[in-house]
């Protein structure tokens, strides 16, 4: 797969119109849209509305009912991962050529999605999810240790390094920091070299760009979803 | 990326020599030793003692101290589906040649690893690792009922279908299966598809001698291992 697998034919993603505060910028989309503005090829943006993710129209898209999906010509891919790396295969700006440096790549997506995320997700599904707060406060603490053990092992293999592969910003870089951004920034804060890995990747103007453009769109669409004052 | 990449140079994998019996048959090199099986091309197992695992030399293979990791000549992968990708992509057994067929295989194994497994993965933690039982139980019924509607909308995608892709058994398959056999059976009895689904792919004969050799190497094991009795 090379560049021309992309260039020169039409690149639509969905995102949300709107979502919660506590989601802004944190919207999975995001991902997607940050490959893209790295590889500087134009896309256009498909809205669902808060709410109608179940219907008909994007479930025909994505299985589960979620955002995002990715359309490049007639085709339609979903799953974060996956859109991910059809876009970084397509580009020189998000993946090495040697074949040994792909796979590390992989790799290191699957670990941020996979072995980083996990307990992420858990304790996300804990603090915003949950019905039993006092239970979800009794579990915290096991899935916190969990976290802390495996960002003490990214952190070593990490090092000083400013990337996870070959020397230079890769889709590894770009899923990883995603995932990070996830975690409450106390989870991070023993682990400097993390919370600085986080924060100089989004510092890349094509990060900015993308956090830039999904929040415009929830600013631009708030009024619809802003509750009655009481 | 073509049978050549690894056809001719050495595969190895790494497995545990033993583990507690709710995790046998459930350890994730299997998910190697299957897809390897389903290509036909031979491998060796690096056997971890059980409790080695965060020592340097495992460490040093597989940054989270885990298993599986997977060595092809001189290069070594870690992540179960960034190893069980690159067998696939090197073998028509598991992956069709169509590039779309290509992109919704890896859709499907990162919606087996990332929206399937993630609330499994999560009651086993809420099961098997959490110290606060009560706290746990309170918790698993959201998880339950998340687990639910994802199962239900993958049950739905694949309908009557037998395969998830192009008509025929791939990767996507060998990673979904592998995901659903760690829910618990009465997580997937309120879906018989799935259920069936799963069955007739722990059928296929490169399933079970993978199957058969994990569990043998912790038969073999399992007297070092043995608790004196009290
Ligand atoms: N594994 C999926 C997860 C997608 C996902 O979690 N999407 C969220 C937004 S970040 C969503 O659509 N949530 C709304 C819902 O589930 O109703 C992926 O990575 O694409
Ligand atoms: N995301 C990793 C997870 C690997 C994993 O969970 N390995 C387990 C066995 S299935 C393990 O080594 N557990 C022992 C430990 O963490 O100490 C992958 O898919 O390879």
């Amino acid at each position: 797969m090379d560049a021309d697998t992309l260039r020169g034919r039409p690149i639509r993603l969905t995102a949300f119109d709107w979502v919660p505060r506590f989601a802004q910028g944190h919207v999975r989309d995001l991902r997607l849209r940050w490959a893209l503005e790295e590889t500087g090829l134009p896309y256009e943006v498909d809205l669902v509305a808060q709410g109608s993710q179940r219907q008909a129209e994007n479930l025909a898209r994505q299985p589960f009912g979620q955002v995002p999906a990715l359309t490049i010509g007639a085709d339609t891919l979903f799953e974060t991962g996956a859109c991910v790396w059809r876009i970084a295969a397509a580009s020189d700006a998000l993946l090495p050529q040697a074949p040994g440096d792909r796979d590390d790549c992989l790799a290191w997506v699957f670990a941020a999605t996979d072995t980083v995320e996990k307990p992420i997700a858990m304790l996300a599904m804990l603090r915003f999810f949950t019905t039993d707060k006092a239970a979800a406060a009794g579990i915290e603490p096991d899935i916190q240790a969990l976290l802390h053990e495996r960002l003490g092992r990214l952190s070593d293999a990490l090092g000083d390094a400013p990337h996870l592969v070959a020397d230079r910003f890769t889709v590894a870089d770009l899923m990883m920091t995603s995932v990070l951004r996830d975690a409450e920034a106390e989870d991070l804060d023993p682990f400097p070299q993390l919370a600085a890995y986080v924060a100089r990747h989004e510092g890349r103007p094509a990060f900015q760009r993308a956090l830039a453009s999904q929040l415009e769109t929830f600013e631009r669409h708030a009024d619809r979803y802003r509750r009655p004052k009481p």
